[in-house]
């Protein structure tokens, strides 16, 4: 019963706003399919550069939910 | 024909016993939806502790399967 | 629209040939069931030795791909 | 006397605004006790979902201060 | 209120039995002076040979646990 | 003609409002006399702590630009 | 006299029954050729399965001994 | 004398070829600007994956070359 | 009896002088509060330049003492 | 019977053509002296310089064989 | 003002006499053509052996530096 | 000809005065058994307390020489 396994997906959030705003969108859309999220972990925090300027902010995070039954 | 693909998935197991114990459980959920278990990596192995006693080993594994055609 | 989600497969492609065509050969597996396949990244390279000689080539790669909608 | 030796205390913050609270929030527990905080290392970042949403930030960071005598 | 702050101590527990054994050994003799002990994260496995045979298994862990106040 | 060859620079910026805004400041600092920038990798973040509070934000970038010719 | 150079071996051990007895299994294989081990270090654990079971646990494994002379 | 300086370059190469020669292009590249290059050293495969094939591969590298005076 | 627990320090001793010397210097401040000082791990060695000089070299080291009762 | 315990042999391969190549040579030459060889991990990948081009690929692998008895 | 960015060099400095020495030939070598040092990290430390003995320290260390406007 | 191949071999060399010289007594330990040493790589650097002083610096080293014919 307590003996739970969880899974983890790992995604790549982007935002043009923030690193926490790139997270806060991975999880979103996890959480269009998946049910039982539980946390995450930030892997990575990268972005791509357009005229000098920050275009997006992305964030690799693993996603972990547990599994039913 | 030798040249198979495999696919990770990435599990938490959990157990009141040991970490042996939350590797096999992660192993087991693993084998209900999916066939060709071929090997398992541990990365991460973590625990609860409730009123100074582990509450549950939690281990993290990578699991490989071969992929099908 | 522009801050796209990225999902991450992990994948073990093997080659009797060569490294690179162990990544390729991987790449075109997850080709068949995800679309919008867009980086890829080499986490890391084995493979099996017979008789002295290098077998297979194994390599495993993370791939991003888009989710949609 | 320019030869200080420093001590390094690992903390978790968590807070459920941002992962810069959260590091604020470990700083100002750490100053309650101690004296002399000089500088921060940012470790990990994590955090728990609820309801498909981020529920709390939590960043383990190690803080160096300077010990005295 | 919810947001906590928690400090990470590391030990090394030993034991003569078990790795898991180890592990449990450095909680108990955590849990000796610091309360709300909370979870723990295993760093490193190692140990002591005598004549042969393993004497003692080391395990290094950070323990967290909840500050008060 | 696709065939690319990227720099990376390596910035530490810092802030004192906020990391985000340490990584803003860093490329915008590049810009000033690099063209071409493409994309940035956060590697470490740390901070200076005076009084008990964050100072400064400081945060270690590497910045990827394409070569001309 | 005290100035003692040791030497490393890496070893994979295997084991049915658990990963603590596939680290047994690597050092009493060492004993058979090598003389004042002293210390061993895990590094890495992985698995083979067949038929979703765990067939073996295998613990790689650096062991130091002293040399002599 | 003999107690020289080097520096090192970090550089991404890419090629629709091979790994190996996405390294060659970016020491090509480094050579038409430097003198003295001495070794390198792979940090990072990856690659851009374009309608289900490998489009560029994309190698991270260390570039040493020896400082004059 | 011979199970005993060991708690870590991580310290970041200075000297103007050497590395060695910064780890002997944190070691001796450690000695000044802590008993049964067994070991250490030097984890990052960094240093403050000034006018184009090293003023002083800093040595972060984790130190393991034996727990009583 | 099926519980083998393998040995990893640590060898540097170099190679005027490939990083491929330099891989194949380190094994071919470790068969020369050991039997049994089972698998290769890579560990790092590097090369020298000459006159601006590539002069070798240098690849560390670790090999790992079934020890006899 | 107080939000200075710094850009950090990597070089390997190398030295017949001592680890620490190779360092200060790297951060002396830097001096010569960049003002405003400020600190340096060891990153890796290696070596050339002649005939048995050492023949040079190799230290691989990044080197911070303000940028100027 | 040119195409060499090369074994490393790990030892832990110890000293009362330095880590330097401990580094120099695994390496002049490795020269009594084996030809052609050509470089070292230092992994890690350790040490024995003993009444609150360093009694012994632990130095591990990979030790790399050339493989005849």
């Amino acid at each position: 019963m307590s003996e739970h396994v969880y899974k983890m997906l790992e995604l790549v959030g982007s935002s043009t706003k923030s690193t926490d705003d790139a997270v806060r969108n991975a999880i979103e859309r996890a959480g269009k399919t998946v049910r039982n999220l539980d946390w995450f972990e930030v892997l990575e925090t990268r972005g791509h550069i357009d005229k000098g300027k920050i275009a997006h902010w992305q964030v690799k995070v693993k996603i972990g939910f547990r599994l039913e039954g």
